[in-house]
């Protein structure tokens, strides 16, 4: 038995850290592209959302008025996902690194949809609309991903057959 | 430089490796759920699409006359991503377990995308079918389990609360 406040509290403890391991992701991958303009500007400017999600979540963790001790259990499971992400992505080419980001974003928008039911479960609606909030962000950049995949699937093709070009990044 | 046959072809084994671990996590998956019986019934029927999908995929490979010889390298890391996606969802409860399925489907989902730009961009019409045909299922498997997500978070939290229940699957 555990009450629902301290599973909420958890899983905001979890979404912190997903948000941590989100903006190491994205910094990774958008210092390494070179030659997909469009996408690397999108990441930059998801990287400075993912900051500010990141301390929003936290905000909802600190008015709860828990501490942070149990944060670095989180942080540690979300890595080792992260690390199976890039275990798949294994190459740093763009395309793989697009589904990479895609898939992340899918994790991030389950973590908050379950978190917005959490939050209206114990009667956070501070939490709740926090969370709302944040989803919109995600869903918008997995919608941009989605969109960009197919067109950045064929450049790498065609930059793969391109003597001389990048294909990679 | 690599040409775009070959790398339509590696991209179909790693889609071929995923579907097999997509069905090994749909079942460990399925098969502890107790309490959940709509979500158990839909990763169940899951398994059924997952394993024809992992057939279909297996015959574009042939029809483009290759070998399984590449085939253990992509099973080896998508089994990595697979045990990171566990590492995150480490407990075996079912709103981490509705969350990895969600993040799984869209990995799959993010590759047909990418699986239909190459094929069609090598001229494959029957391979980018095919692949539009499962893009589909993906999708729709990844509709219900979002639907889903916020109805079995409260369900788990109610559960979680109440004395003598099983909450966890």
């Amino acid at each position: 038995m555990a009450n629902a406040e301290d599973n909420l509290l958890d899983w905001l403890r979890d979404a912190h850290a997903m948000e941590q391991q989100a903006e190491t992701m994205l910094q990774k991958t958008a210092s390494r592209l070179e030659n997909y303009p469009t996408l690397k500007a999108r990441l930059e400017s998801h990287i400075d959302e993912t900051r500010e999600q990141a301390r929003l979540v936290k905000s909802c963790i600190d008015r709860r008025g828990a501490g942070t001790s149990a944060m670095k259990d989180a942080a540690a499971k979300v890595a080792a996902t992260a690390q199976g992400l890039s275990g798949l992505f294994v190459s740093d080419e763009v395309v793989k690194a697009s589904m990479a980001s895609y898939t992340f974003e899918h994790m991030e928008i389950a973590s908050y949809r379950s978190l917005i039911a959490a939050a209206e479960a114990v009667g956070d609606g501070e939490t709740a609309r926090i969370c709302g909030q944040i989803l919109q962000q995600e869903e918008s950049m997995a919608a941009f991903l989605a969109e960009q995949l197919p067109q950045v699937t064929r450049q790498f093709l065609q930059r793969s057959e391109t003597p001389g070009a990048t294909a990679k990044h």
